[in-house]
């Protein structure tokens, strides 16, 4: 079936009202056919009030059929087939392999979330029976669960265009707590947005549930995600994208006459400690797992290492040649969009031109448009504690080594961080002590520590944390991904002394 | 030991460098003794320091230890004896009984969390242990638990000048959590306050714990709570008081360079409903518990029934007659400042000025300053909905009575009504069915549902929730009563293949 360019108003599919664009393919440098239509105002209003009317309903609904449609929703998006594929890779310049991956992980997601509203626990029921006989003044019969906050909106990210998109994380936790979603698709893949959105429609008809539960809109204005995360019928916001794009609409959320919730993952640079058991026993080998990792996918991972930070000498020497070969053996790669690929440029630019930072190495030279291009600095611990912007998120294939005197001030360099969705220890048996002793300011500063791994992999599961303290995300008590972000959508509610009959299923006798 | 006026930095007694301020007893209409001190801007950046440095130290003590301090603290406040029950009387004109059984309730709640500290579930552990087979990817060892977010800034409450105050549900749940606490004592008890500050302080150096787990400064101008909630240290703030106070504290926290969570419990009318059997049955009985609820404690509850709904007819004249009758026996009485008192006759006016709105009974004149007329109003429900300015709470013994034509109108100004800590229904058996259809919508507008009960009153416990939807607060994924109020101060982390030595107890193997 061809891409028509239309909006989903619930199950309505309609031709937006405001400008007409086209999705690109960043490879050949080419804008791709049909045209793409913004919604309007009205077309936003609309959403926002069908989201809003669908809202008790779907939330009064069995858990049974809010996780068969999350599971209809899985396979759906499998049934797009190759269609799905291609366009995504075509959209995004990323290979098969990975789009392949991610769709995976995406009805992974979709049906981990089917399991957590089965099992029911996210409900958080907890039961506190009568004691009329307490002194001095008798208990009542109070009981707590928790219910879903209301119609979310949700900003699909450029990076994934499947896991943290159309039908991502944050659509799938807000749909499993009992949110209708009204997605804002990202415009950088508005042709995967059209087709996994269509999957969602169609789940939702097959469900039989309120056209409202599901809207997807398209945007490539400031205008239009201000005037959806200002509706009144929107209760929460999920975001992923820069620190620029989040703070705005996180100033918006919070100046509404009513304000709420908006959940943005913004900005992290990652840092990894090579500490000196670690470094002494494997430094070629965590050189070259440093610079897989830092090129994967060209660097377009929220969990990118943006920073090592080590102690000098003969050790970290050794890392930092063998990582600069490897570097050098780096070809540069297509990026997302044209945008992302001029602002890595830029933003590497900026990076390289601080008093105090030395370029060690370049990846390959870019050999077509819109490309980015590997790059390895270093600077002392020092001038990193000094200069904040160092700290700055650089999106593509770029870190900073970071040269610490002594481990005294490696322990500054930390202090110094802002807050990170992971950091990474790099360690040996020798090194448990000086661990433990970093592990509290670790705890402090990110939301996954993780030993003897590289960050980029966030596995979706009950235990993940993806999210940190800010900027990481302008909400350290949530995460993005795992079974947990359903909380991000909820809030409790006490019944005291409810008849039995009227109490919510979950919280009767 | 006489009151010396200090704030308390850490475990140092310091007189405050700023403004000197009184304590008043608003029913003698006079002056305390002695001076108290306000911080001067150092002092409250050294407490905020002393908290920061207290953090690490603090959070990682074992669990006995922090629950063993919680008790101590509560013991420490039962051994001040009368002298904190007479001055918190003279300071708030609030009865003996009301205060020995807020001492209680106090105590309660910090035994509670010291109940909850030592259960440890609140570290929400989740283990997902390592699958090195699966495909396509293997799975990582995966844990998870709750962390302390840092210093917390907590302002006393006036109405509550034991359990929401400088010991109160913030402070203890704070604690509990793992945070070092920065009080802004109250300015209209702060006798009460050092006392209080005593018995933690005390504990402090009972349990040999850091110095700057515990401050408490005194302070009456907006500026001092502005620098507290703008320190770099402070990571949360804990708030009971006026929808203005709230609001202009949020903006800040908001604005500051890393934003923090405030937790602003700010206005609530607390709306019954009296539905068509309950009306029936017992009207007159139903007007009595309203008018004994509304007017005790001079109805300076958060809980205080500000609103009733009823469908008119004859069921509903008896219950205005009866409430009305009740009403005009009620003594005016002395509140718990002189602002508050005239708030309260501003308030009232402006209530009573609002087109559509009638006066239907007073209480008896008032007798003596600072006092507080209980009054009756009534309007239909048509003017309730256009008028929002009727749901403004007036801290008080006032109300309103809504007239609904019919059930339709009914649910039309539930619809209409603003976020509330609670909402009542009064019910009879045959009233069920219309309960059941309204319930959903009273689950989106209030954090408590009560069947024919009374909503002041709130019990300390595992399942209570004391919190709701904008504006009854500023956040409603929390609660700040009850044992699931520790949750607004932990954020989750997720610790990956960390060896077990080093991974915090709670999620070791």
């Amino acid at each position: 079936m061809m891409l028509s360019g239309v909006l989903f108003i619930g199950t309505q599919r309609q031709r937006g009202g405001a400008h007409a664009f086209k999705a690109f393919d960043p490879t050949l440098n080419q804008a791709l056919v049909p045209d793409f239509y913004e919604a309007d105002e009205e077309q936003i209003d609309a959403a926002c009030r069908l989201a809003a009317a669908a809202f008790i309903p779907y939330s009064q609904r069995d858990l049974a059929v809010r996780a068969r449609f999350l599971r209809q929703i899985g396979e759906n998006i499998a049934a797009l087939g190759d269609e799905l594929i291609e366009r995504a890779m075509q959209e995004t310049a990323l290979p098969r392999a990975r789009i392949e991956g991610e769709r995976g992980r995406t009805i992974g997601q979709l049906n981990l979330f089917a399991d957590v509203v089965e099992q029911g626990a996210f409900q958080g029921a907890i039961i506190e029976p009568a004691l009329p006989d307490r002194r001095p003044l008798p208990r009542p019969d109070l009981r707590q669960r928790q219910v879903a906050l209301g119609p979310v909106a949700v900003f699909g990210a450029s990076n994934f265009p499947l896991a943290f998109s159309v039908a991502g994380g944050d659509t799938a936790s807000a749909l499993a707590a009992g949110c209708p979603v009204v997605v804002k698709a990202h415009p950088a893949h508005p042709g995967t947005s059209e087709l996994v959105a269509r999957a969602i429609s169609q789940a939702v008809l097959q469900s039989e549930l309120p056209a409202g539960v599901f809207s997807m809109l398209h945007g490539t204005s400031v205008q239009s995600g201000s005037a959806l995360v200002q509706h009144p019928a929107i209760c929460a916001v999920g975001f992923t994208g820069s620190r620029q794009g989040g703070l705005a609409l996180l100033q918006q959320a919070q100046q509404r006459p009513r304000p709420v919730p908006l959940y943005a993952e913004m900005s992290s640079i990652n840092p990894m400690l090579l500490l000196p058991g670690a470094l002494q026993q494997r430094a070629e080998k965590l050189a070259q797992g440093f610079i897989d990792s830092l090129t994967l996918g060209c660097g377009q991972f929220c969990t990118n290492p943006g920073v090592v930070l080590a102690c000098e000498g003969e050790d970290f020497d050794r890392f930092v040649q063998h990582a600069s070969n490897a570097l050098r053996l780096k070809p540069s790669a297509t990026m997302l969009t044209p945008a992302i690929a001029d602002a890595c440029e830029q933003h590497t630019a900026v990076l390289s031109a601080l008093a105090g930072v030395e370029r060690l190495a370049n990846g390959q030279e870019k050999q077509g448009p819109n490309q980015g291009q590997p790059h390895l600095f270093t600077a002392s611990a020092r001038d990193f504690i000094q200069e904040p912007r160092m700290q700055n998120e650089v999106f593509g294939p770029v870190s900073l080594l970071v040269r610490c005197a002594d481990q005294e001030e490696m322990f500054a360099a930390l202090q110094a961080l802002q807050g990170q969705l992971t950091i990474t220890l790099h360690l040996e048996q020798q090194d448990q002590r000086l661990a433990a002793s970093l592990l509290p300011l670790l705890e402090q500063r990110a939301g996954r520590i993780l030993a003897n791994g590289f960050p980029t992999g966030v596995d979706v599961g009950y235990a993940m944390v993806h999210g940190g303290p800010f900027p990481a995300t302008s909400d350290s008590r949530t995460t993005s991904v795992g079974a947990t972000a359903i909380q991000r959508f909820l809030r409790p509610v006490c019944y005291q002394d409810l008849p039995n009959a009227l109490l919510p299923q979950s919280v009767q006798n």
